[in-house]
């Protein structure tokens, strides 16, 4: 089993498992979804960061225990990811890595959207000179702005500002972006490949299940 | 359509065709395979090497003008790949570092079985010190060695020798032990996660291809 976690606290299953889902018909692979408790906000600041690691940590290693045999840290930012690494014996994916070695397997210049200032760490680490550009849409701090005609007009006008600036692909430095399905409106409006964080987790994640069950 | 570069000359075409059959069987995606000219041994040390760069770029660019949206150098030295992505508008994918950029996604300690001396270095590079050893089959430096019961038995033991290091998860450095079948040896008898080159660089180009068709 695929373990999944969200870095924030929800109550709603539909909410808990917007991931998983993704992940579960893309790959055709069970995924098992929980979340990290007294979060409702999840990270958004270095303080929720510092709360959320340990959890992250604990809720990892009782999901092994639990059984699961690859774990999804479900996040753009790979957050706790080197000390749940170090913590379990199981792999750790993470959605900004994930997303990130995608992009590296192509070696194509790569324009960035999320909805943070600016792009996490551990893309520009990976990535480096790979990335052309850093796009947030304009007014968007939240992924249901996204949800709007006016924000989806945005989406797309800042993936097309990235192809502009020479970018041949389009990678979201965001998961919020895959549960309102953004990226299949800009391969179909604009015609540019996209790197979607958690499509790319869950190739990773089914890939190394597929393989135990050989 | 996946264009699938060979870096040595064989008129026999299912030796030709041996890397790309293994991806459309576990892919499913439609591949055409190509070998360099006039170098049968294919590449074997620099001067070797340096024969063939060219006859790498000139063979990738003439597949982008056939119509491959794809290229995938076989080979686990990843031989000519800056070159050829310089060359080319398409996404150029390389067997060394697909199979270490899998590698990276999990974050675990990596065990390495080549038959060369040593490691490639694209994968000490990408690696770093997720590499706990690098090791070729004792007596080995030709995959056809390995189709016998000995040369079977001392890859298992290379094998054993690396996770008993500490390896995690076992990365073939050589597209060869993918022709032979060897990872689902490995993955059989020992239980331990095997990353094959092929199955790697087959796995990125199958995901930008599908991307495509959507």
């Amino acid at each position: 089993m695929i373990g999944l976690i969200r870095v924030f606290t929800t109550e709603n299953p539909d909410i808990l498992e917007q991931h998983g889902r993704i992940i579960s018909e893309f790959y055709g692979v069970p995924v098992l979804s929980r979340c990290i408790p007294d979060q409702p906000l999840g990270i958004f600041d270095e303080e929720s960061e510092a709360k959320a690691l340990p959890k992250i940590i604990a809720l990892g290693q009782s999901m092994e225990e639990e059984g699961c045999e690859v774990l999804v840290i479900s996040c753009a930012a790979d957050p706790a990811i080197d000390q749940l690494r170090k913590s379990v014996t199981i792999p750790v994916i993470g959605a900004g890595s994930a997303a990130s070695l995608v992009a590296l397997s192509y070696g194509q210049a790569v324009g960035v959207m999320g909805i943070t200032e600016d792009a996490p760490a551990v893309l520009v680490q990976l990535l480096g000179s790979l990335i052309v550009g850093y796009n947030r849409p304009e007014g968007v701090t939240n992924t249901t702005d996204l949800l709007t005609e006016t924000g989806r007009d945005k989406a797309l006008a800042a993936a097309k500002a990235l192809q502009e600036q020479g970018a041949q692909v389009i990678l979201f430095a965001c998961t919020g972006f895959s549960t309102i399905g953004l990226a299949d409106v800009i391969r179909r409006e604009l015609k540019v490949p996209v790197i979607d964080a958690v499509e790319a987790e869950g190739m990773f994640a089914a890939n190394r299940y597929k393989q135990l069950r050989n």
